[in-house]
């Protein structure tokens, strides 16, 4: 195995330099109409941000490493520090996402939507804090504010227990965000991650839908670490029941592990005019799309997720009295076939990008076999 | 007993017919500047109306009665059918508020709030469906909607296993719905009601408030029912436990009977244009009125509050999109201590009003004796 | 197309009298194992009841019909009042379940589930009350409850404003309800029904599932009135792509009707013993299984669903402690996929046993194709 | 009025030596009995600890300070890591408390309940899992776990953007957390708090019930930093407003700034067998006792409660079935009212405790004048 192992990351860390594939290069099919990066950056102002830290092999001295892991930054209007309306839902609240009792009750996002792994999530928030007060967030002499901070748990590939993310990496997803194409696969918070049997790590992808005679992105972003391979599915076919028995993640699974464990945090972005309780309809669809290409959400599993509306910029006001354009409840339908095609193929971005890694103790998760989905596609007649 | 029960039910027959008097007449001090009216009725639009069903004495024949029941119907802007932004929130769930879910899910309601006896929220909800259709109500050719209905139970006085509101009850309420000065106490639905040790009933009051260069109204109607006559408090002083010997209600109490069962449900309007997440927060602070006049929210009651406003008329689109007014959220400290005083106000103007009653089986209920609390608040130095 | 349709309905005419074949009979393939009826009434004790009422044909005569709908009812320990844990959840509110606001408070489901249309969810609430008075179901001289009751739009093929549902068609449900066999399709609440582009209805399956040493059977009950064609997916199958120029529904849709308009009630009941929390997750689940087929829970969809436990017979008690048994969260997982299969399979099984109708107006609703759906899941390589 | 300050600080300096009077001592009437300590601690198991920082003097330079700040450990169980259950709520949401998804999901409290100032939630939260690493709170090789930290803003008194919160600070409360008699006022969290116009702080206080034949413990500690001067009720006598002219605290408000925002968090513990569902009912009354002294969420304020009860320590299992013991909905009034009484003298006693302090820049808050309350007290002859 250990060949085949060597074999599929000699393979992918050739392909790395290039231009990864993505689930539609490969040729997997999806409904919907996305937008130019197929990206949750088609939603104009939003910029996403990555510190990938990876560094050591063998066997974990806690402290040391091997170290997999990272922080993804979102941000709704990049360097503008206007919030935007928002609300959140949780399929399975096996996770942390911070700052989410002030989104409830405002109906505001403030900052950035951060994402890391378990045990870095306070770090990383009073790290956000520093981020405002270094880069002058905040013009007002009285603030204070919540981060959103999210994660998922890489502790089969990273030394988790050693604390490595620091608030400068914290800083450099912050810094390095930006509009237009994103990485995904194994950088940021996503790089240590497994999902539904194979490498998992970030994703993203997004919809274009016209809605009366006016026309709206939906974007979503993922970082997913969820699933049992028996579930996995790909455009309707059962890819994990029949690949069960070849390219297993071969880890020392610890007595209290299920199989599932593990989690995916989902960040939905949308231009479309919509209200809090709106946006908390939308996001609900997120459970939508991981059900489709088989997400439970195991008892393990922090499925927590945000949506937000970058339209309405001047929705947020300390004192006066404001207008905003909404959408009417009748008309919200494309948006949720958006989500949950965007949130299905999202997922397997981030499968396809994600490369086979090592990690602590020579723990390997490896990618997902791209010939391998594709002849199955093919025997299920998905595909031609 | 008895005779003083006489006394007092003749005292107030021949105040019935002449205005009665409200907690602030009598004396009793509130903070907050009220409405024209003090009532429900001061946000533009809204009405009420009662349906109130009373005959028979003595013994409980099932279906025969006596009967002490009603119902009460609030229509957010008359007969005008444009849904108004809502939100709704349980303190204790042990009753009943139909149409929910979808106040949640739309950020609407869409119709009268009814409130009715716990065995009648059927006949009522139905009723509303029917009278839209007589009415003519909705004009398009499809059309479903969840009327909201709440209750209260009134089986000490009413025979509430009898079944005596009927359609009619319902369309009499909403038809004789109107704007301006409202009936308190034995009125609708709180006919039969008792409250915190004493006669309840039909209440409502009234807030105005200053936010920025406007003037917003915020009303509140209850149907209360609730609490035991220990937590009695007016005005901070313990009244309750001061008349904890005198006129105590007689009704044969079941053996699963725990005193402090019973409900209340409070409607709270406003004009100020807030939206569904906001109308939640407010909604939220009816707690802490009612808390005011010694509520805990005691196993056995319902406490189901619903809030809506009536700014924004064009809010509600089938398929237009639309703008609406907000209210910024550092600006809503003004609504919710209205929220509160109102509610506060409006317990114990139903108190006020409502004069003691025989109900089934010579179950009694006493009224709030005015002057022993008048007596009460000077010794505690509330008043002069 | 009216030949075709008379063609189908005399088929299906013919075979209503030997018992319909379901999801499996005709080839579809399911995971996991199913209980002996692959029915709700598989969790023992659990008891189904329908009324059916169908009437009339051609030219809606509001109040005269033709009729086509019904009353469901379901009974969690049969005639036993010993309430069970519940808990509930709502993909999308568009619809009513009453009594929810004490199932959330208490933890209990004090009575039977009752399904019916969605103008007649009143008359079947207080039709239950009145049905425990004539059965002496409450022992106790006081007592009051909050019947729960759901529905869906039948108003395409009933005379949904014709109010033809009376309590007693609420008793007929009630009384007929048994453990073993249960019917499927256009029976009880589901009479009128449609769904995913065919006819709907009624529909049930069931899992049986080990956790440690214990044998759990979770099952699921269903009335499915929803989704778009377009959408319809089985076992991986993009079945509504293929048939959509095919046996499509005649009906004049009004101008505010949009395709995927409907709604789905879920009733999931076990005998494993969680508590009213764990219940909640399970709830959540079923979104996924509605996923499975397709489902999107459309803005006019009323997606609500509710969770009982039979274990635990001692946990409701009035007044004196109890000893409950306790399922460990990290082995819930097996009855989340239950419920995943389970509502799936319901939905599919409700949709193939469903005849075609024509109702109201002549508007004809079309049984899904059996033929064409295996030709299909054979192209697709889904079965032999 | 600098000379009032010093009078005053003096005046407490000197009494800080001697054990600090509580509310009851010097005469304020609460209604209930309270345990041994009239503290959290009376609840068997639960344990608390505090570090305390104050350094400094005069203008703040930022980093330096002064500093007036600190950390609350309560750990449920003492040094025992057996979970407990859990829920929580939140008033108003403008604060922070981590690990609530995990909470409401999960049913259980795993770990201490944290309480810091605002912008040292994520300092605090992950030194809480290094402090289990160090102690070996899990004897497992697979864990994971989320802590619970809250806050509330002490910028007013404290360096908050010096981030003086170490982790170091987080072990020093949690290592020195006991049972037993706790301290109130300005230590731990509650160091640099301020509440209805006074200096506030920690407090708690607990209320004995009798449920049955069993006697049962509720506590509550509070970290209080809300409310306006104008608000603030004591016994029902409107001491606010009396006082609205006397001993204001002395900061310079900025522009942004709205008397009574600040935060509430308010922790309950209990002995007494209650489900997660039971103990969101509890924690839900937590508003009430807040009410009680005139608390109205306002919009700055993050008022956020978790309740955990200390029954059934075998309630969390790993992988085995279990049994609990679980109180009956009806008899859960007792801890309803005592989580009202308890809250509210907690608060009192937060107050009562806290001795004037001088913080950033001059910035003074006075302390509640025992001699004037009492005084009103008398005046409204709710005292001898």
């Amino acid at each position: 195995m250990n060949k085949i192992f060597l074999l599929i990351a000699l393979l992918y860390a050739c392909s790395s330099f290039a231009q990864k594939p993505r689930a539609r290069d490969i040729g997997i099919p999806f409904d919907g109409t996305t937008g130019k990066f197929n990206a949750i950056t088609d939603v104009k102002g939003v910029e996403v941000g990555y510190s990938t830290i990876i560094s050591g092999t063998g066997k974990n001295i806690r402290g040391k490493g091997p170290v997999r892991t990272g922080v993804t930054a979102i941000l709704p209007r990049g360097r503008n520090n206007n919030p935007v309306y928002a609300n959140w839902y949780s399929l399975n609240g096996n996770g942390e996402m911070t700052g989410t009792t002030w989104v409830t009750e405002s109906g505001f996002l403030e900052g950035p939507v951060m994402i890391t792994n378990t045990n870095s999530v306070g770090v990383v928030r009073d790290a956000v804090l520093k981020w405002f007060v270094k880069t002058g967030w905040y013009k007002e002499d009285f603030w204070y504010t919540y981060p959103v901070v999210a994660e998922t748990y890489d502790g089969f590939l990273n030394d988790i227990y050693g604390f490595h993310v620091k608030e400068m990496n914290a800083y450099e997803a912050l810094d390095s965000a930006k509009a237009g194409f994103i990485k995904e696969g194994n950088v940021g918070g996503g790089t240590g991650m497994m999902c539904l049997g194979f490498k998992g790590g970030s994703g993203s992808s997004s919809r274009v839908v016209k809605i009366k005679d006016s026309t709206y992105t939906l974007g979503v972003f993922v970082q997913a670490n969820f699933g049992r391979k028996r579930n996995l599915v790909i455009a309707g076919v059962p890819v994990g029941v029949a690949l069960i028995d070849t390219l297993n993640n071969e880890f020392k699974a610890p007595p209290s592990y299920q199989p599932g464990d593990g989690s995916i945090i989902v960040v939905v972005a949308t231009d479309a005019p919509v209200l809090p309780h709106q946006l908390k309809r939308i996001v609900q669809r997120v459970s939508l799309g991981i059900g489709q290409v088989g997400g439970q959400g195991t008892n393990g599993s922090g499925d927590i997720f945000i949506a937000f509306s970058t339209a309405n910029p001047t929705a947020f006001q300390r004192s006066n009295f404001t207008k905003v354009d909404v959408l009417p409840n009748d008309e919200i339908n494309p948006l949720f076939e958006a989500t949950i095609q965007a949130t299905e193929e999202a997922i397997i971005n981030a499968m396809v990008a994600a490369e086979a890694m090592e990690g602590i103790n020579g723990n390997k998760s490896y990618a997902l076999p791209h010939q391998l989905v594709i002849d199955l596609l093919k025997k299920y007649n998905r595909i031609k």
